[in-house]
């Protein structure tokens, strides 16, 4: 049943619209850009729609299509889920707002598009939500303009589910602008009327392309049913939940009327599904991406090695690493010998590993490599912080010492201080080899912790 | 006396070098853009560098000079340190590294270096230190190259303070290529044999240009003295302490021998002076630049109101208000009469104030500029928190909006997500107006939390 609402073969679209201002017009160009056949504009005011026919109403589509959009006015759409049950249609995905997020008289309405939807075996998705992008067939149903995704949307293992409309309009654009991650499948399940969290986290465990998926949730919908889907899913969960302090409560009641759990209980109960929690944004993508990239959910222990250049930012990153309940490693003898031959004499290697010694003195290429490999064969050493220095590198000094290193097989984080001209070059390079980069060091150990939580094993 | 480091008449660098690789040729280089005359490279090597006649030793300068930079190796210093005192000098600036950080004998060699300099009444910078920036006179003692700094360089009221040469050079490039914020002086002070926090507070105390001061220490060198000079200062510090942790502690034992103070007593110390803390190195930028802005420092409420288009967005931010021990304001009802005026009749205004029913039927520049001037009106708001989506805006709506306010009067702190194509541009408009703009809705809300805190009324 799931399944069409991320591959239909047909989709119609009430409210398409010709005007390239409308959310209506954008809906059905996104559309026509994966669906050669099957789309259909209804509108009774126009006859085409961006050069395809426009059928009046549902009632005169040639056959019952996988998928319903419904961008039209809140108190037409009872009506109009009737017309679908009627054609033999079993999915309508309400993009329009103005249902329980308005008030009493909306929770009504929304009442009702529910009970008729339930009549006919109609599965509801929404309303007042953004839709769906299915990463790999470039199907998209949402009211994004295409310029902003067609170029830059990319497949890959990260799926979404968001209880919110404008939120993940957002997230979305600035993912798919940026290029932070791949999608599999992005869902805005707004009001979540009938299709909630635990519907589309079902559909996942059996998705393929799907890797980790995040969460955006004020409340869970059905307490029992998401635990058991949760257990069952198998990939990790990062979740931003919303509303766990007590003006976020208060603000999440009258957005989408979600009662907030006591606090503390929420805490455990996630913990317990071995749930990753994000606290804000920007944190909910760097986790995403991060579990994407990476083999990492096997048990590591807690031992962090930091190369710097600096012994202040080896200080400030050995405090972040204390916070956030990890262990500076202690390294081995192998180690140890293996970065004394290109340090001075007077310098015993340590950790933090302070390079700057050995750069004073040998190309920056050698010191990083040696360091380097030496920490990823050290046993007792589970994952490194890089900090490196972004300058103009005449003699490509970086290209050199990672072009000598494979892909890492550790967690390996950077952090990037220096000429911000040249951070965006080196962060690509760096990360082609696994190496993810942030310009803030609490940014990247907060990464380091939840690559080595052993997520999957907690399940 | 510490005058004349900042604004030396006339400088000699010991260790000059022609090779524009080296170190002693870019401080060479960067001291020849501020200072026409009174500029002496020595090196008895070279007959000249840079097209300045070389001398061989201080000896055969023709008078004493306000300051002697150092930049030859750590074992010839103390003879050289002599030969200023008897040449009349009394400021020797030791770049050169190869003392305390190096182990005992490195020690020893510091502690002649001081003994000496003592016997002649010489102030000792350093060693191991990046050296001194003076963003109006463009004075620059220190190895960065010149083209980093040379066009991009901008005076302000930052003054920074940093216990670490590479952590110093690494943030002030940073902070110099991306045009974060105006410098008044910026001080690495290295192993502080002599000059250390303290002496450089006091001498900020009467520095007109300097309007907030960031520090980076791993100890302070003299309590007595730094509560004192930090009370009588009169302007917000911000400090970012090194070795705050277990592991951080033990790593600045061997940093820089500094014995981490029992970190509690330390929390309170700071707290009782009325310094604000940075726990990371980008959120130090982000204070110094908030603080630098604004005259905010008066005694304000907690009182914030969201202005949001998400409101999942506005309950997260909500969730950081809390945290942050921050409060959601109560909109007074001249506010909420304003914002009725443009809200669907269904939706009663409240904070977060969701504008998303208000886009629909106006376009963006009223709403914003509506609801904005009503808060900012509002004696029961003492600050906002602006959410604003990136995107292409042909017509040129947040122009519209932000060309309809004045530079706003009351802390106001931006967060944006969307197409970050955008982001620069609308963000520097932004901040014209004296609205910060941020990635991450937590970084904004710190930044809220630092400038409702009445700093200077803590004193």
């Amino acid at each position: 049943m799931m399944e069409r609402f991320f591959y239909p073969r047909s989709v119609a679209v009430v409210g398409a619209s010709p005007d390239r201002r409308k959310g209506g017009n954008a809906i059905f160009c996104n559309l026509k850009i994966s669906l050669s056949a099957g789309l259909y504009p209804i509108n009774p005011r126009y006859g085409e729609i961006e050069g395809i026919g426009c059928l009046p109403s549902v009632s005169d589509l040639p056959d019952a299509v996988d998928l319903v959009i419904a961008f039209i006015p809140a108190p037409s759409i009872p009506a109009l889920i009737d017309e679908c049950g009627r054609k033999g249609i079993r999915r309508v995905m309400i993009q329009s707002a103005g249902f329980a997020e308005t008030g009493e008289a909306g929770r009504l309405l929304q009442e009702r598009c529910k009970a008729v939807a339930k009549a006919y075996g109609i599965r509801l998705w929404g309303p007042n939500c953004m839709g769906v992008i299915n990463g790999y067939t470039r199907f998209v149903a949402s009211f994004m303009r295409p310029f902003i995704w067609e170029h830059n949307l990319k497949a890959g293992g990260v799926s979404v589910i968001v209880q919110s409309g404008m939120l993940a309009a957002g997230f979305l654009m600035q993912v798919i602008s940026q290029g932070c991650f791949g999608l599999s499948k992005a869902c805005s399940i707004g009001n979540r009327s009938d299709v909630n969290e635990s519907d589309i986290l079902e559909y996942l465990r059996d998705d393929q392309s799907t890797k980790v998926v995040g969460l955006y949730l004020e409340s869970i919908a059905d307490i029992p049913r998401f635990r058991k889907a949760v257990k069952t899913l198998g990939k990790p969960i990062v979740l931003l939940k919303g509303g766990i302090s007590p003006f976020g409560a208060k603000a999440a009641l009258s957005h989408t009327a979600s009662l907030a759990e006591d606090a503390a209980v929420a805490e455990g109960f996630f913990r317990q599904l071995g749930i990753e929690r994000a606290y804000d944004i920007m944190q909910l993508t760097d986790f995403l991406k991060a579990l994407n990239g990476g083999n990492y959910y096997k048990k590591a222990g807690k031992g962090v090695a930091v190369v710097t250049f600096s012994g202040a930012a080896g200080i400030v990153t050995a405090d972040h690493i204390s916070r956030a309940g990890l262990e500076l490693a202690r390294l081995g003898s192998e180690t140890t010998e293996a970065i004394s031959n290109i340090f001075p004499q007077w310098m015993r290697p340590d950790n933090p590993v302070d390079i700057w010694p050995s750069l004073e003195q040998h190309p920056r290429s050698l010191t990083y490599s040696v360091i380097l490999k030496a920490l990823l064969e050290d046993l007792s050493v589970d994952a490194v912080f890089l900090h490196v220095f972004a300058d103009p590198d005449p003699d490509g000094e970086y290209d050199l010492f990672l072009d000598s290193i494979g892909r890492v097989e550790k967690p390996v984080v950077g952090w990037m201080i220096g000429d911000a001209t040249y951070f965006r070059g080196l962060k690509e390079k760096m990360e082609e080899k696994g190496i993810l980069v942030y310009d803030e060091i609490g940014r990247g150990v907060e990464v380091l912790r939840l690559l080595m939580d052993g997520l999957c094993e907690k399940r």
